[in-house]
């Protein structure tokens, strides 16, 4: 059983709703009933949702019915397996940090956002679930971003990049320069720093950053691509000769703009966290949520949880704490 | 005279040379002289260039005949009011950061890069001239950034911009948000933090952020706008129909093509030193030489550093040392 938090999508519920029958995947659904008609699976009557003004922890601890916290209840409580969120992310990443354990060992999660670019998908972490990242961090989300790939996108032995301005030993801030000293000792397909340029290109499988510069590099990717696309559709209308142009390459264009669109991809996961947690992207429709709610399912059938744990362990790289100490640093 | 350094560029000192003949100012060329030909203004023979692959402190200091170090020598020396350099960034910033002292006050140089997006050029600053950045740098990159607009491009009151991860004051590092705390309390026309997604529509003039974030920025851009470009490309090409489409708008992309061209703007500048810095772009011929060269020419007309510094003490933003303190942070 999947947890499905129906509220906050900009469709509305009753797309999630469809989204959900359209997966295949049995489904515990959390909304407003009226508007989501029979599943497979079960509808739990949630109207009350988080809005996105508030600051999300403390909305989280305040707002006990809302749906995503009842959703994430019921995955902690076993009731589910996994957690898939239609709504805004600032919540979903409160209410499951808040209420799904940490692997053990594991200093954070981190929010990893699948790149829908031309060469197939790439995963970018961490994209925001914290803004600064310490070496033993960057090379934590190293190996939850590689498990991810392998295990719930079939990708083998997963190519990393660390993230900085140049591809030297010595380029980056301290805490990067540490954190490729450490990769390069692994055991994973660690290629070495990457830079801007290789973001989109596919060079890599897994892209290692902090959440700041994550965060601020997805948004600058989607920024882009938008630009531009409509650059060139404006120099497209621009004169009659080329609008004729224009009608005729019109096709192609379309493709290209359906090869860029994340909803056939599945959104963004959250990692590290005992529970697969998938956050699907506001605008999606149907589709794409039933993507995310696939992406949740597999993660939970194929142990993504366990199979992450063993490969951190293998490296060397859980959090080491004194022996006796309950210290968390999360 | 402007002082230009002739080599390093991907055109060669040829290209370079007829860069400073078309700008139609007078220019001070280091490089091979016998690929340099007759300009307006003087030719000193300095083939000795410094290669990409060197650390540039070191090399800049190990290094003293190449023509990025003595052209610097001849601005610090006042022979010429600013330099210019076609060769790599790295020895560039080496070189001027050594020689040029910084603005009095001003704790370290920036790097910023015009972006030539389809609204118009906006800059980013710090592009990478550092890693890290503590808020009183944040603070004087905005200074910085909007006396380049004013003075040098002519935008009256450039409206500056903080990258971070949210629009709300809290989001961001803490730098980022005491940063933000103390523009909000100045003279600028600070419009708070804005995201990725804002960096390329054009929104603000100038764009505030460390150095590793900004280099990510700016690449990330480059590389994105030339992936969907091939894509679209690609896509045109990739059926009959569309390719006698793909001649018909081939004028108007062509068009966008030149319009998110850097040639056209001049480059990169070196801002916080006594004497204005134009980093040209590698790939630049004759046209982004002569751009790269009327901008160095109208900072120092127009008092660039001067005024720059003006604002700086109006703005209350320059370092206070104690009475008497030599110390230096840089």
């Amino acid at each position: 059983m999947v947890a499905l938090d129906a509220n906050g999508a900009d469709a509305g519920p009753k797309a999630v709703a469809e989204g959900a029958r359209r997966s295949g995947v049995r489904s515990l659904i959390f909304g407003p009933r009226s508007e989501i008609g029979s599943v497979d699976g079960e509808v739990v009557d949630a109207p009350v949702s988080i809005p996105g003004d508030q600051e999300p922890v403390r909305a989280v601890r305040r707002t006990p019915d809302a749906s995503i916290v009842r959703a994430t209840a019921a995955v902690a409580q076993g009731r589910a397996d996994a957690l898939v969120s239609a709504g805004a992310t600032g919540p979903t990443l409160a209410a499951a940090t808040l209420a799904l354990k940490r692997i053990r060992g594991v200093h954070r999660p981190a929010l990893a956002a699948l790149l829908p670019l031309p060469s197939g998908p790439v995963l970018l972490l961490d994209a925001g679930a914290s803004v600064e990242a310490r070496p033993e961090h960057l090379v934590q989300f190293a190996y939850l971003g590689a498990a991810f790939m392998e295990i719930v996108h079939g990708v083998e032995r997963p190519r990393v990049g660390l993230l900085s301005v140049g591809e030297e030993a010595g380029k980056g801030t301290p805490a990067v320069v540490e954190a490729r000293a450490r990769l390069e000792d692994g055991p994973l397909a660690f290629v070495g720093n990457i830079e801007g340029f290789d973001v989109p290109t596919g060079v890599v499988d897994v892209i290692v950053t902090d959440g700041f510069t994550g965060n601020v590099t997805l948004k600058v990717l989607e920024g882009t691509s938008r630009v531009v696309d409509r650059a060139v559709r404006d120099a497209v209308r621009s004169s009659l000769l080329s609008a004729a142009g224009g009608l005729l390459v019109r096709g192609a264009l379309g493709r290209v703009r359906a090869r860029l669109d994340p909803e056939g991809i599945g959104g963004a996961i959250l990692l590290g966290l005992r529970r697969p947690v998938v956050v699907a992207h506001g605008s999606f429709g149907p589709e794409g949520i039933a993507s995310a709610v696939r992406m949740a399912r597999r993660a939970a059938d194929e142990r993504m949880v366990e199979r992450t744990s063993e490969a951190l362990a293998a490296g060397g790289a859980l959090r080491s704490a004194p022996a006796g100490s309950f210290a968390d640093d999360g």
